[in-house]
């Protein structure tokens, strides 16, 4: 039975790898479909061209993604969610969402918290 | 509106502190209840104590986890999840499970990747 908590369970490493920044926004720029190498830089702002190209690396390699090259010169290239990415993809969107959605209620924690800790207020 | 796909949105910064490892690890250790810090660490195994006390820290300032210390001496200190922290507990869940549940799949897709790049199996 495989077990995330356990140190040595192949899911732990799994979970290491998907539990990434970049892994959460990839899979949800692939929801609505296949895009290309250029237009995922774009939908991922801040993504730089090595962590991009590492990131569709191991999504590629875990079987959550698919890489089509046709048959132009130079070929397109576009990515795709398999299957599995997009069994992973529903609870990622759920992440995400959460992120959208309650982000003032923590950065009213984080005023509050620092507050106590008497640190100046860096947001003012 | 927040947008996690956009690089200057506080909704970014929140999300790229909780797809982590150790977020995830430890949002799903307590949410059968409070532990103590010990009891953290040998649940979360593998985590170092730098990074717990690191990672709990966060979680606190962000309203997601709250600390107790009762009024023995040495004080008794628990933490426990605030409602904020259970409602991202859920998908990370389910995270948490995906993981667990499609490990022979993923491992699978590995495997036939690196067939593919005409790499040594690592795994033999």
């Amino acid at each position: 039975m495989a077990n995330v908590y356990s140190e040595r369970c192949p899911a732990r490493e799994v979970l290491d790898r998907i539990a990434d920044r970049w892994t959460v926004l990839v899979l949800g720029a692939l929801a609505d479909g296949p895009l290309r190498y250029g237009e995922l830089r774009r939908r991922v702002e801040g993504v730089s061209e090595k962590m991009l190209t590492q990131t569709l690396r191991s999504l590629e390699r875990d079987g959550l993604v698919v890489r089509h090259a046709d048959e132009e010169t130079p070929p397109a290239v576009d990515y795709a969610l398999t299957e599995l990415g997009a069994s992973l993809e529903a609870p990622m969107a759920a992440v995400r969402g959460w992120a959208e959605q309650r982000i003032v209620e923590v950065q009213e924690a984080r005023e509050a918290y620092d507050d106590r800790q008497g640190l100046p207020d860096l947001s003012a």
